[in-house]
């Protein structure tokens, strides 16, 4: 168990810079095959069809609103509730595909998800002594969040499973021997970006129980949960949660698309931190987001809400078709990973996630800027180096491999290059 | 003059509530008659038939993307360049209906104009002493964006457009003497919200050499300019500058509509603050983007991009009817208040805007919270006390009444319910 902890870091741009790098090796390689970017695979918007849909939700808009169809467009069109107008549509969502009970009234619908991010964290923490926990290596929306807000980040990594729980409450001790607040952690617990593993329902709870005590809340930012390739789905912590500490964070960036910009909060109706009223709560984000974004576009959660009306309130039909085809390429890139590596078993290792959209190679040597330019540059691949998610240097010898925006055949080639770097490296030392 | 200072005021909660009082008593009062809320009106908004107009958009980006229409169609449903795509149809649909020269790299496009007011306030005002000037009484969005970042706000009040300079200079010597920093000045200076008021060329460009000689940056939120009824237009200040101090801010929320959530800001190529360059501060405020909400809706963008493609960049002729609406309104309105007010003339005046969604009524008591309730509650028609935008006691008298979402025989019937208060409060003194 490797416990580090990191103090307020706006100096430290590394992390500020993942997506300019990404820009950066993209545009400057651009017929590299590219393991960077996790985005979500184009071939799977049907956006042209999906705006179609949108008459399907001005007809439940124009019911809800005792209007007609058009008078419905109309309003769509205008200026609208900050919290969001597909709050009960998001609710019953959670319930089909999540196993999530909560109402209408608990949601904020955001610009993305990155925006609720955004609201939970610089509203949990207004002090300068509060501080937020992450687990390192970590997802760029957070840190980025805290470091342009002037908020410390306190981290800690741990490989393993058992003892994340441990590693938390160390991290928070040693927050609260400096004198500060831990106000807030947070965790992707399905297939983390950068790394792809997931917390057993164990750990889950043991930290549910620790945060409740200690008056934290938890942020459980899920984009990747319905991307489950096998095995037994764990409960969200948001499902798991009795106390009211866990606020969680959705997107449907990966399950229709990016571009409508819909994501949302789920605050608990009561709040253990301070024994308040979540509603309380969501009505301070919503003051917030109105001197922010003033609402989510209407026109985007119309679009949701067509779909989310047309597919009967689970999108786990509509995604099947993307789900094969990211399995099908995690499972080409593990074929790759053995094929490539072969012989080379003791020195380079890597996991094997059960969704989501990456796995992480671990190397004998530092794998940072420069090699990832190096692959980039001589060998046609891009890759990304999961020391720019990191908050300690407990991450440099691992690469963030992204499978879900490439094809099979590509992501044989790229493997098949990346090994020729590694190996040959190896074959230096 | 009235010449008032403010000092840091997160705790004056009476501004933050502004939009908890339009809901509550549009909630409570849904018959009323509605001068309060100066939404644009909906019958302009023609969102099908700009959804439909999507195709013209998607053929251009295919165009610079190089590649197909499917294609390009899948790349808009994708994450997307935290700049903004339309950038190039900002900077000439500006050059066209704004006389304002810039390129496409000088334009970063956000969720709303709201977005750009947050980032370019929070960036340009980090440090403890940093101090935005402003009018009072001045747009919500402004306060709240300071008052949720704690930074301090200082403003200054005139009546007489030829001593706003005079009044600024000396509220920006206030802040000095105090050892702090005004970094920002925000103006509408166009039929400014609430007032409708406009400011003279002479005044900004007095207004302009000051704050190039301070270091001062200037936001000038131009959303109602295209709204002119009549008389001649005043350059921008943004086309005024020839010093590097105006960042140019703008939404197609009234040409277009609000839904789409789609604003932008223009940095000059040249900052004169610090002899610094505009795409230096582009990148940077690009980079709080990314951590906001990661880029604009590309969908919203393409509608957007499809409606100035098919007016063939300028929008003048799409906002013909709406201006032709606003102009009955306010003539409407101003007919109204002649007769209702006949004899009164001495004790109740009200301004005549030459365009934009607002005119202002001063009255010879103080009009606030407690009488628009009873406007509300008692007489059926809402407006809004301009005491909610002041920073300052000197605009308890004033109201703010919206003729931009209101049918004239709407008008004249709200028009008159108002008057018989108001006479009815002037015969009890």
């Amino acid at each position: 168990m490797n416990l580090a902890l990191a103090g307020k870091s706006v100096a430290d741009s590394s992390r500020l810079d993942v997506m300019n790098f990404l820009n950066e090796i993209a545009g400057s390689y651009p017929s590299a095959i590219s393991f960077a970017s996790g985005r979500p695979a184009e071939a799977f918007f049907n956006i042209q069809e999906w705006i179609e849909r949108l008459p399907v939700f001005v007809h439940h808009f124009a019911r809800q609103k005792e209007t007609s169809f058009e008078s419905a467009f109309n309003i769509l069109a205008q200026y609208g509730r900050t919290n969001g107008i597909i709050g009960d549509l998001i609710a019953e969502q959670l319930r089909f595909d999540e196993g999530i009970s909560c109402n209408a009234a608990q949601v904020l619908v955001t610009v993305g998800c990155q925006e609720a991010i955004d609201l939970c964290v610089t509203h949990l923490c207004p002090g300068p002594d509060d501080v937020v926990l992450v687990r390192s290596p970590t997802y760029i929306g957070i840190t980025g969040v805290a470091d342009l807000n002037g908020i410390e980040i306190s981290s800690f990594s741990c490989n393993d499973d058992g003892g994340i729980a441990q590693a938390l409450r160390q991290a928070a001790h040693a927050v609260e021997v400096r004198g500060k607040h831990p106000r807030v952690l947070y965790l992707v617990p399905d297939f983390d970006n950068p790394t792809g593993t997931v917390l057993s329902r164990t750990t889950r709870e043991e930290i549910i129980a620790f945060c409740a005590e200690k008056g934290i809340v938890i942020l459980e930012d899920n984009p990747y949960g319905m991307f489950r390739f096998e095995g037994e789905k764990i409960p969200t912590m948001y499902a798991l949660d009795t106390k009211g500490c866990v606020i969680y964070l959705g997107t449907y960036s990966k399950t229709i698309c990016p571009s409508l910009r819909v994501g949302f909060a789920v605050v608990p109706a009561h709040l253990s931190r301070d024994n308040s009223s979540g509603g309380d709560m969501l009505d301070q984000l919503s003051r917030a987001k109105s001197f922010v974004t003033v609402n989510t576009s209407q026109i985007g959660q119309a679009i949701v809400g067509a779909v989310l009306l047309t597919e009967e309130g689970s999108l786990g039909r509509l995604i099947g078709p993307a789900v094969n085809f990211y399995r099908d390429n995690r499972d080409a890139m593990l074929a790759s990973l053995e094929t490539s590596f072969e012989g080379w078993e003791e020195k380079v290792k890597w996991n094997t996630p059960q969704g989501g959209f990456f796995l992480t190679v671990t190397l004998p040597f530092a794998f940072r800027r420069a090699e990832a330019e190096t692959c980039a540059r001589d060998y046609g691949v891009l890759t990304m180096p999961l020391s720019f998610f990191a908050l300690d240097d407990g991450q440099d010898n691992c690469v963030r491999l992204a499978y879900s925006n490439t094809e099979p055949s590509n992501i044989r080639k790229g493997i098949d290059r990346f090994s020729r770097f590694v190996i040959k490296r190896l074959k230096e030392k």
